[in-house]
């Protein structure tokens, strides 16, 4: 119902490209290209180093070209948390999608089997989780109900345990075996394994707090799997991990796929943590151009507030590029940021300075913006080199 | 650069009309209409009791459909933030826009001299705050550089003073006169008043802490009005305002308008302000719905995070209408909410259980979505009236 109309670029937008990076007006969502593909490179290198699959989350990027791009870098595919950015990415031409999340609305079931047999149909693959027996039974009943001629569409499930999280999925052990051996009657699905993330972990700063969270993770994931496997039950993957904490999954020797997504293009509050050493040296690829237009004694405002950007994770960091030097960013609201010199001896801000701002999260600060603003060359000098559309923003149901 | 494209409603959307709230898919933002009706009757009262004009800030639900309804409620025009904010109320047939922030950067400068010609041949008017002299200069002169036959537009511009807020606007006294004296000297700008908004004062919890808050504001403007006007310049208008503190201004006999604009919707922030007695009751016109999908021992799972309302005022309350009584919301991430029972003796909420959400902060909630389904008749029984546009969604420059 909620699911995003395509609209065509303005032609502003469209004349932009080519131009250089000061033509961009502010605020605008901005990603270094090139800092993307080191990232990206990284990822590619890390995962092929551990033998390790990579389903990057475009819960961050909400953009199917993104993905696709990810896709050409070495991803199986991509997850996504919502049926409607699960459409978006299947009609933008991506081939393997993990909802690796609980649906349980039957309608929002009739769509996920429209996808399960829209992607059989290319030779593709749909997945999702569940963490409840109902939610098995409506998931096949819906793949029954779809069904009508053709090649007969089987959906992946992984079934969803708490590993810590407090959030989603079922306890450890007995649960999770009642629920694969439910997947398994029904034909239209197919057990595939465990869903197995931990989302605070990855925030927690020391690398040590990390691994010791993860520990905790794969005792989990082991004694449920045992517990499966002790019933003749296959466990072929097990699925999670973020940009936080992946290192410590794919050490493990448990996990066969990582999820991280924001590794492509690291926010601040990512960028806090301190860095495992084993961990790959991500940049900032994401920034909100922004220009002051007030400036005062003491303080001068830029035009980017949390409309432009989530404060959910922190207020952004301000990248130091201008002439201004080091600079703190105070929330203004909505539509304001108020900016303070960092040291004493520096300048306030004056008229038209223009702020780069690093995002504190760069999930729901991507969800803000209806495309990305490609540039090549670096900020300082660089050029627009494509307009990226957020073609899942606002993909909510 | 950055305007909306308008996109036409989805089938699906259109087909909702008229069917029961049971029918709306979740997460959405839904809109009591009536309770919303309630409200703006309780302001055009206020505002008829203390003979003061009302022009309610746009940049809270960012649509031109909405704005004409305030008009027609008695509201002189609307308030924004953006020039693209603008540009969509003008587009939506608003006529009397106040962009009440600055603006300096030339290419912006144009869009709004461009707009204050476009309502001058409908006999609307464009309405703008400066703080900077530099800032008067540039936009007289893309007034000048706009002008070519036709006739001759007039913009409104109010001088900001900063009230205490610490954001935009110029020091009360000396700074503002001279700005009044600037705007003065270019035929294409009139000098309308006193911009004077004090954002913080808005959320002190007390309304004595509010009186005492405003009281200071009232301080600045006389004495920054007794110099502008011992130079002969007269003061036509203060404006500023918001839905905590409009009680404060409106009894002042210094402020000709009120801002306010969040009292239509009214959020969980401002609902935990102590009410002033003198305060019209404003209720909950907002809510997101929401569905739990995943529900545990101890806690269950709702399909809205972050993504669907904004958490920079805090977490969203939870309408206690369910049959699981009162239930409090904790953060899920960016799209899942966390439910618990608020009392011993209630359950956790089972699956497919409807959530009304009370957004923390309606505005950048609303931004979160492209249209508000209006509901009319309550959210327990009600029908789906109408679907209301959020046109300014995203309109950040």
């Amino acid at each position: 119902m909620a699911q995003p109309t395509k609209t065509p670029l303005s032609e502003a937008l469209k004349r932009l490209v080519g131009q250089p990076v000061s033509a961009i007006d502010t605020p605008a969502l901005v990603l270094d290209l090139d800092a993307m593909q080191r990232n990206l490179s990284r990822m590619a290198e890390f995962a092929r180093k551990h033998d390790i699959r990579w389903r990057p989350h475009a819960k961050m990027h909400k953009s199917s070209a993104l993905a696709k791009l990810q896709m050409q870098a070495g991803a199986v595919g991509v997850c996504v948390q919502k049926v409607a950015e699960a459409e978006v990415m299947v009609n933008g031409g991506v081939p393997n999608v993990y909802i690796s999340n609980e649906v349980v609305a039957p309608a929002k079931l009739a769509r996920v089997a429209e996808l399960a047999h829209q992607l059989t149909a290319i030779h593709g693959q749909l997945a999702i989780a569940v963490d409840s027996l109902e939610g098995v039974r409506r998931l096949a009943q819906a793949m029954n109900e779809r069904r009508h001629g053709g090649t007969p569409a089987v959906i992946d499930v992984f079934v969803e345990i708490d590993v810590g999280q407090g959030r989603c999925g079922v306890p450890p052990g007995r649960a999770a075996v009642e629920l694969a051996h439910e997947i398994r009657r029904h034909p239209a699905l197919r057990f595939a394994g465990l869903q197995a993330y931990h989302g605070r972990a990855q925030h927690l700063r020391t690398a040590q707090a990390r691994r010791d969270a993860i520990g905790v993770v794969v005792q989990d994931v082991l004694f449920t799997r045992k517990q499966i496997e002790a019933e003749g039950v296959p466990v072929e993957l097990v699925t999670g991990a973020g940009t936080g904490s992946m290192v410590c999954e794919a050490a493990s020797g448990v996990f066969g796929e990582l999820q991280a997504g924001s590794f492509m293009f690291m926010d601040a509050d990512y960028a806090a943590n301190d860095r495992d050493p084993a961990q790959p040296q991500f940049e900032h690829a994401l920034f909100v151009k922004s220009q002051v237009m007030s400036s005062a004694l003491r303080h001068a405002v830029c035009d980017a507030g949390h409309k432009s950007h989530a404060i959910d994770s922190g207020l952004p960091k301000v990248l130091t590029l201008q002439p201004t030097g080091e600079l703190e960013y105070f929330n203004g609201g909505d539509e304001h940021g108020i900016l303070r010199p960092a040291g004493a001896n520096q300048r306030v801000p004056r008229l038209d300075d223009t702020i780069w701002l690093i995002p504190g999260h760069c999930d729901p600060t991507v969800n803000l913006h209806r495309y990305l603003i490609g540039v090549g060359g670096g900020l300082a000098h660089g050029k627009v080199e494509k307009i990226i559309r957020v073609d899942a923003r606002g993909a909510l149901t």
